[in-house]
């Protein structure tokens, strides 16, 4: 991985934004910039420093991972050994001006930054920087976009274990613990969030986890999981039928699918992220669905399960060749159905490669 | 639950710290005041109020948990509908003061606090309140040491599995699947935390995840691990040992297990956490060990994992009947072996009860 690459990148978005230093203390850009994968650690970064602050714990753990910065272990929180590391850079240094100090606001908690602003003497201005990290996070590199297709390969496998699993009679619970379990078993560090295996009308609602619930004789089975690897995350859904399936069923199903067809194809470098939502969105409106499509189109997936871009209604952010995002509209038919079909996909330099390798053919089971 | 009695308990609490409203964003508080187990809420607690904030997802989720609070369903992000209500409720009181307005510094971060104060009119101050929630969660109710005994009961059940799956040449990491599979299948909603198998000199880190690293032939292995179940946490370890042990390891177990017991002997209503992480300590510095316990002796348990109190040096809570805490002396030879004992017990009348039915003779597999 090229952390010393993008610690570089950082420092120069620094002073395009007037800001000396910033205090990462988000654990996934931590590290993404050093590659330190422990969970107490604080990393200064300013124009030409990159330290990485942890304790003594993670002293074996910061030498073997961290080459992109320099590591203090310290027996202090991390926070505060970073607060006296900038004290005593700005007394060596004999700064006039103040020294301006971005922080995460959506990580920094209220607390921690009351801590902060307490150690550090006069002459430190904090303030909320952009989401600089997260912005260079959205564009993957070689070496990203391989450890995302194992991921998603290893991800994919467990829809096999589903399909395996799934019959009336089954508890949600059950096949999410099977499919858990294949997963440990291939060397998944973990799965990427809290499997959702939604059942009969329970398909209804799209942040449905595995429940106790067991599989009606009858009805949709919303499948939606995702596998860690090596510090990258996957993300998948299949949506399959148990027992025969009315006709007003398979058009649901047909229309999810042609929606996510066209979100796929709408997916090239300088479209927008609103555009592709809308080339999906516009299929479910016109089969009468739109109101049953409550969430978004898709969002980026890399370290975190969840980050830059968001692919929804408005979203202005343009597509560029390394992203990864997924593709997955739904429809949910209030205490009836649902359905949903999500790929990740990553963007080319013409179009979109589409990176989940299963089949969307309907099965019944 | 007694939801009701809880949120009462808190709105005396907020005019004894002259507040007028607490903001509670912190999810597992959120729970512990009305029930609530979805991912996206607020509460507002007022002297006379009680409101719940999330989004539709979870309308019928929150209609069906919570009867401790008003509920407001609304399409805006929910800290922004709680903003919404403040600012109606302050023009309906015509209130001439400042409105104190208390937030939760550990949980709140930066940037939601500065988007409330947006979205606040002039007449509300912030600031960082007590943590008053976490007091209360301290002392548990019959309920939730019901349910705790549940979890523990669950989590202790995956020792046998562990012991059945330790050898020489299995992975870490199949060890743990296995546990995670079996606490699936027996109900669990997950486990507490990441499972620790760490073995050989691993066994000297005392937060090692399991690895896919293999068991040695000979040497300890620690499993540290815990459940949810309804809602609570259980938390236990165990160290066994693979092979033939050499006396100073054999050694080094008793003196861990005899610093175990005299931790819970120590447990009784009056004493401080100080004082019962000092007595498990006392018996490690006196086996010349002292410096190879490197953490403090326990933490509190409940709807988190880690809660207060802290037993720790010098902690100056005092434990109480109702208290639930784990008492988890460890000793780690740096390069070569650890050993770590913990169990839960309540704080009862007159001592405490070991909640965790696992025995403590050394295992030799």
């Amino acid at each position: 991985m090229d952390h010393k690459g993008r610690v570089r990148r950082l420092q120069d978005a620094l002073s395009q934004n007037r800001l000396d230093y910033l205090v990462v203390s988000h654990l996934p850009n931590i590290r993404y910039l050093s590659g330190f994968t422990g969970s107490s650690a604080v990393m200064i970064v300013g124009e030409t420093a990159a330290v990485l602050f942890t304790d003594g714990r993670y002293a074996a753990q910061a030498r073997a991972e961290v080459n992109s910065a320099k590591t203090v272990i310290s027996r202090k929180n991390p926070l505060l050994s970073a607060a006296d590391w900038l004290t005593t850079k700005r007394k060596s240094t004999k700064a006039n001006n103040a020294s301006m100090l971005g922080i995460e606001g959506e990580s920094l908690t209220v607390g921690a930054q009351s801590r902060l602003r307490k150690a550090l003497p006069a002459g430190f201005r904090l303030k909320i920087a952009p989401l600089l990290i997260e912005a260079q996070r959205t564009i993957k590199d070689e070496d990203e976009v391989q450890r995302i297709r194992a991921a998603i390969k290893l991800g994919a496998q467990l829809f096999d274990t589903a399909v395996n699993n799934i019959r009336p009679g089954v508890r949600e619970s059950s096949v999410a613990a099977e499919m858990e379990y294949a997963a440990h078993r291939a060397g998944a560090q973990g799965m990427s969030f809290e499997t959702i295996i939604a059942s009969g009308a329970r398909s209804a609602l799209p942040h449905a986890r595995a429940s106790a619930q067991s599989i009606p004789a009858q009805g949709f089975v919303v499948c939606d999981f995702g596998v860690i690897l090596t510090g990258y995350c996957s993300d998948m859904t299949r949506t399959v039928h148990v027992g025969k399936i009315p006709d007003d069923s398979r058009r649901v199903y047909e229309a999810v699918r042609k929606a996510q067809q066209a979100g796929v194809e709408a997916v090239r470098p300088g479209v927008t992220a609103g555009e592709v939502d809308q080339a999906a969105r516009k299929i479910l409106v016109t089969a009468g669905l739109g109101r049953y499509f409550s969430h978004s189109t898709g969002h980026g997936v890399g370290v975190e399960i969840h980050e830059a871009p968001r692919v929804a209604a408005g979203q202005k952010d343009v597509l560029r060749p390394g992203m990864v995002i997924t593709i997955e509209p739904g429809a949910y038919i209030p205490g009836k159905l649902g359905v949903r079909i999500e790929d990740m996909v990553l963007v080319t330099q013409r179009g979109c490669e589409v990176l989940t390798p299963t089949g969307k053919d309907l099965l019944v089971l």
